[in-house]
């Protein structure tokens, strides 16, 4: 099948013909948000396919207790129905000329643009264009212009529906339907079961005469616009949107009715009296100031390497609830209901560094929702046995804890679901966490914020020293019953990740103890302590062995090894599971993603680059990347290896997680957060070759051939550094040029003020 | 727009195009069911239009407090995507050729044909066949067949679908999706909150080889064959599909896990060797048996007039419940989410007739089933400050008592929803039940379920006479604050029909106490006793005024006439709402439907011909027949004064409520159930001027010009009588030639033996 995903730029793609079966993949690719909300890009005609989807940070809901909780879909917006004399305007019944649609991923603004017949003579010309404003968080603004070369009647209705489900699950409650001053649409209800309060808001605003009928059915609240268009007149039919909950930062519940009912109407008042250009403007400035606050140019033959960046950053700011500590980023973001809005390790591992190291404001929002959801985690820890503070593998709002689904696809040999352990066996998140948090410190520098951190990182080191058994045979403790990283490996005992990550918690806390034993004091017992002690010197790490290959496992290397070409290659993922059961799976020896590659990676410093490359020789070959997770760390673990090519190509495959088009299904709950954050990773961590580590920069460029440059920019200790670097040098620039910078360039210690160019 | 309907014969329609604008209009009008449960003839493939709804009787469920409950829509078992060489068949995408749907009401069968062409040379021909069994009320099967001109690869995927909602409010958990011995997918879930259980069994046979995979997403269960298909080969892809709920009579909690779980697995093992045509043949032959019992035959000019006979026919035996009595009609049967499933006068005044007439044994579970809410009716009275029962306006489940929505579509002039004022305050069902109940009685001689109704009767009559108020001013009682059958006429005092309903159901209690003085004692205290006494003689009644009209109400006559042929002019229905709210509709002289006119025909003897003239040329203008419950008793009440012409453009005017190729919409929600039942009385009550009356039987027909003979089969003290009316003559034949029958025919006593032919 020809695709329609067209790459325009390094900051633009197109859909550039209609295919209703590749709707969700244009949905999510183009979803557009501010952090706040987030909306699919839904078409404004209704089809077969598409799922329309509007998210809001924080709104969770639990349908029945039957299910987990998870982030709502709200109520449709922007549905919008076009007759022109009565008839539908449907890019099925009469084909569409010059069909367009496209994202800028620079302003957040998308355009569609066609001509459509009606088979008699009449051609219509139809605009749309939509944004989310990063200016004002609770503002969507849709609008459509059209024109034809006759007189014609149009019809256009639009309004409030609340029909729309979580793939059949409704979260909320009708509610209080309204239609205010002859012009303001209403609907303001709550979620089910966790009752959080939503207003949304709309007004239609046409630039020509018209009549209107309004009406409400069931969940819905439509406005029905007739004009009579004159040839070649142009109708602008501007929509303005405003979503208020009852979890903004600004809501109290003393303040509801004003909130929720008065306030939106006074500014939907004041919004709707400017053009959909102004407040376009005024949305576009501030994603400009995003841009300018961490620039980044790749100078390529390609690109789509520059595009993939910029797709992935783009989305990160679109669906990063940043604004608001008490919220956290979903494994889709909130581009669709894949993985419910849940937040994974991936904040951590794969996202958070984007933020520490461009947005450090952000970042630290992002992990004080850790350290608000600290009583949760110890409840989740008692709950399970255990004491301190297990974070929950899959966590919502801050007092939910654990959030797992307890079932997956089907198992094909039992005829049942799949069961889901990772919400029981998946511990090593309760590292993860801590390893996100102290790296911001380490990144920033910004040593006040151990004091903050410190209760999570002693009460997870707690966890990991009663996590960890006593081994009396082998003298030693031990972790067992796990998932590491590897979800294809389900009960096993010391998986090096997990062991190593926990040692690495139980070794912080005492460091901060160590370092501030007064205050530490009041924060664990004497018995507690004794136990971090012992635990910390006692725990088994795997070490490589005579092959120099770290056992994943205690079994791990002992299992039968399979071909996995079949696997191998095709774009689709999960394939193995047509095949196999998991517990088939469990016993051979098949990653789903990079595990000790990941130790590796997060640990360089502990392991020589001899078992770096024995590891990944051993390991990459059964991996099948069947999460999103996977390819940006072989990509990074292959530059330390200086496979610079072979790092490249895994960079290259990343496209295939949400970007190709040749793979149109893989985005259709939503883009993947995680390999979001692993494409910037790939660029600057890895070829970009920068390192901050306990307060030291350090740079180890090593480009691909098809770059031809590499220019951004590192805030360091106060400092803006540019940086643009070639195949055989680096030009660093500094903004204030009183200061002198004193940085690690391929391992050699360089100083310099103002610029300096480095050649390697 | 040209009309895609087509009426083929007196109990076939057909749909001769594919137009996604009207698919709800088929969905209802093409309704399978068996009473058990009903589907909506939606397509295989899935549109941007339609609506899926099966339900099952008896299963409410209630989403929150804040809505009602309602007829839960079950999971979707028929919705199958076809794909050829890849290529979804889609008829908006490829043009299909030779379209057709047919449903013959004879025997439930409807049957789809069609050739699609994939633009590249080949064509498929697709013929969909599916019935619901009259002979297993829990057994539906789909049959597709497909054969292609050239080889080709097929992929056909269907299963169960649990996303389906009643309009975005989910009734059901998601609950446990099982792939049994690798060929039966069974989902066993329950109602969100009745926790009423529920089991949807399929499996799909196939007459050629095929591969398969299963898979499981969030409420979905699908499975998809691969078929490679010789040129001119044919495949039959039959799914059979088998429901089961908590609500079955069958159904114990005891046995839940065999009656929901192993059971339904047996039974799809056995019915699915056999073939589509075998199990159709078992369900024509229970409907023929249906058919058969109450013969009816029309010969007129046009056949439409009996095919909307037939349309009534068909739907209420697949929409009524009639197997069980805990259940009754719904307002639209089980044919779509209007009305909620839920049960109002409409089954007494409306459609009960017709069960009584014809299926005795069903009309008495109709009965039944008031008489298992005595108590909830009860706890309505003492909840509103009255004693006896008090039906409820809306009723659902045996003890929900009343559940009336509280709001309806939108108040034009608040801007927010019209409230619902029914429940509160239409008090007249509680008479009408009665009634409907005692007509059995009259009607069946059945005098041994006196017994049986009795309490039913007396504590109605204890409500009205606690719901009347002593006038202390006109000393007499009066019935104050109410809505009569016409709702465009709110909060008003002594309603007529209200009125002398009241008075009915009071009286018929004094005459069964006095009859059984014994019994009646242990059933009513003897000051409630003294109430009805009182009550019963001084009620007032209103009276025909100098001009001989019976004033509705009180002050109906004294507000403002309007103009109304802009609303009697269109098709569509309450479009006065448009242009005036509620309250404003209130002040006029404007009827939603009959009223007085109803009351006239509904006691015949109590009115001379005079004041039902003299009525009817009053009201009758001011009827805007905005309820489906209007036409049929203007059609009967224009015969009882000779109106025959005008009672035959009434007659077909029921056409445009849902058998019309006009009014595309106006069934989108279901088909009406009180204007099938409406559609039987005008032609076997009104033109055949058939009633049996306390024992008597009479004859008085009065033929349109437009039908040469009427066909039909009376049901008279044990004796079946033919009855065959021509313009002249009536011709009437016993089965059983031993007894003699007496009849009233035209006001003349007859008696007859084995035949007679009277002429008139």
């Amino acid at each position: 099948m020809v695709s329609n995903l067209r790459y325009i730029s390094s900051s633009q793609i197109e859909e550039i013909f209609f295919n209703e079966a590749v709707l969700p993949k244009f949905e999510s690719l183009m979803a557009q948000g501010n952090g706040y909300l987030e909306v699919r890009n839904s078409l404004e005609e209704s089809y077969r396919t598409g799922s329309r989807g509007m998210f809001v940070a924080g709104v969770f809901n639990q349908y029945s207790n039957q299910e987990v909780i998870e982030l709502a879909n709200f109520p449709d917006l922007l549905a919008t129905s076009i007759k022109v004399n009565g008839q539908i305007v449907d890019l099925k019944l009469n084909v569409a000329q010059g069909y367009s649609r496209k994202i800028d991923y620079k302003t957040g603004e998308t355009i569609r643009h066609f001509y459509w017949s009606d088979g008699k003579g009449l051609d219509l010309e139809i605009t749309f264009k939509r944004f989310v404003s990063m200016a004002n968080q609770h503002l969507i603004v849709n609008q459509i212009s059209l024109q034809a070369n006759q007189a014609c009647q149009l019809e256009i209705e639009s309004g409030i529906n609340g029909q729309i489900t979580n793939s059949g699950s409704q979260h909320f409650e009708e509610g209080e339907k309204r239609y205010h001053q002859d012009q303001y649409l209403q609907l303001v209800t709550e979620t089910s079961n966790t009752r959080i309060p939503i207003s949304l808001n709309c007004v239609h605003r046409l630039n020509q005469k018209s009549t209107k009928r309004i009406t409400m059915n069931r969940r819905q609240l439509k406005e029905m616009h007739s004009v009579n268009l004159s040839a070649n007149q142009c109708l602008d039919y501007t929509k303005y949107c405003l979503v208020f909950t009852g979890r903004d930062i600004d809501y109290t519940e003393n303040s509801a009715e004003s909130y929720l009912r008065e306030m939106p109407l006074e500014m939907l008042s004041e919004v709707s009296q400017k053009s959909y250009e102004a407040l376009f403007q005024a949305s576009k400035e501030k994603w400009s100031a995003i841009w300018q606050n961490a620039p980044i140019k790749i100078t390529a033959a390609d690109f789509k390497d520059e595009l993939m960046l910029n797709f992935a950053r783009y989305h990160l700011h679109a669906m990063s609830p940043v604004h608001d500590s008490r919220m956290n980023i979903g494994a889709k973001g909130m581009t669709g209901e894949g993985y419910k809005g849940h937040t994974f390790w991936d904040t951590e591992i794969f996202i958070l560094p984007y933020f520490t190291y461009n947005y450090p404001q952000s970042a630290k929002h992002l992990i004080e929702y850790r350290i608000q959801s600290l009583a949760a985690a110890q409840k989740n820890a008692q709950a399970n046995g255990f004491q301190g503070a297990q974070y929950p593998w899959e966590s919502a709002w801050l007092t939910d804890g654990e959030v797992t689904p307890k079932f997956g696809g089907i198992d094909i040999v039992s005829g049942k679901p799949t069961p889901v352990l990772t919400g029981d066996l998946e511990h090593h998140v309760t590292g993860d966490v801590v390893f996100g948090a102290a790296e911001y410190i380490s990144i920033t520098g910004d040593a006040s914020f151990k004091a903050e951190i410190l209760p999570m990182v002693i009460q997870c080191a707690i966890f990991w020293s009663t996590r960890a058994a006593w081994n009396e045979t082998k003298q030693r403790y031990e972790i067992n019953e796990v998932i590491g990283p590897d979800e294809y490996t389900e009960h096993v005992n010391n998986n090096a990740y997990t062991n190593y990550m926990a040692k690495y918690t139980i070794d912080l806390a005492l460091e901060y103890i160590h370092a501030d034993s007064d205050m530490a004091e009041m924060m664990i017992s004497k018995s507690a302590y004794q136990r971090l002690m012992a635990v910390s010197s006692q725990l088994y790490l795997p070490i490589p062995n005579e092959t120099q290959v770290i056992p994943q496992d205690d079994t791990f290397l002992s299992k039968p090894i399979i071909d996995l070409r079949k696997y191998l290659e095709t774009e689709e993922v999960l394939t193995i599971l047509g095949d196999y059961n998991m517990s088939q799976i469990n016993n051979l020896q098949v990653l789903k993603q990079a595990d000790v590659v990941l130790l590796l990676l997060l640990f360089p410093e502990k392991f020589s680059k001899e078992v770096k490359l024995a590891n990944w020789n051993y390991y990459y070959p059964k991996t099948l990347h069947d999460s999103s997770l996977s390819k940006s760390s072989h990509c990074n673990l292959a530059l330390m290896l200086d496979e610079v090519e072979t790092a490249y190509e895994l960079f290259r495959s990343n496209f295939v997680i949400d970007l190709s088009d040749r793979n149109m299904n893989s985005s259709n709950d939503g883009v993947h957060a995680a390999s979001l954050g692993g494409i910037w990773q790939n660029v600057i961590l890895g070829f970009g070759g920068l390192r901050i580590h306990e307060n030291q920069l350090s740079l180890t460029p090593k480009l691909p051939k098809n770059w031809d440059k590499l220019e951004y920019m590192v805030k360091f200790k106060q400092q803006k550094i540019n940086v643009v670097i070639t195949h055989n040098q680096v030009a660093l620039s500094c903004d204030d040029n009183n200061s002198e910078i004193e940085l690690v360039f391929m391992n050699q210690k360089v100083k310099f003020q103002d610029t300096i160019t480095l050649y390697y």
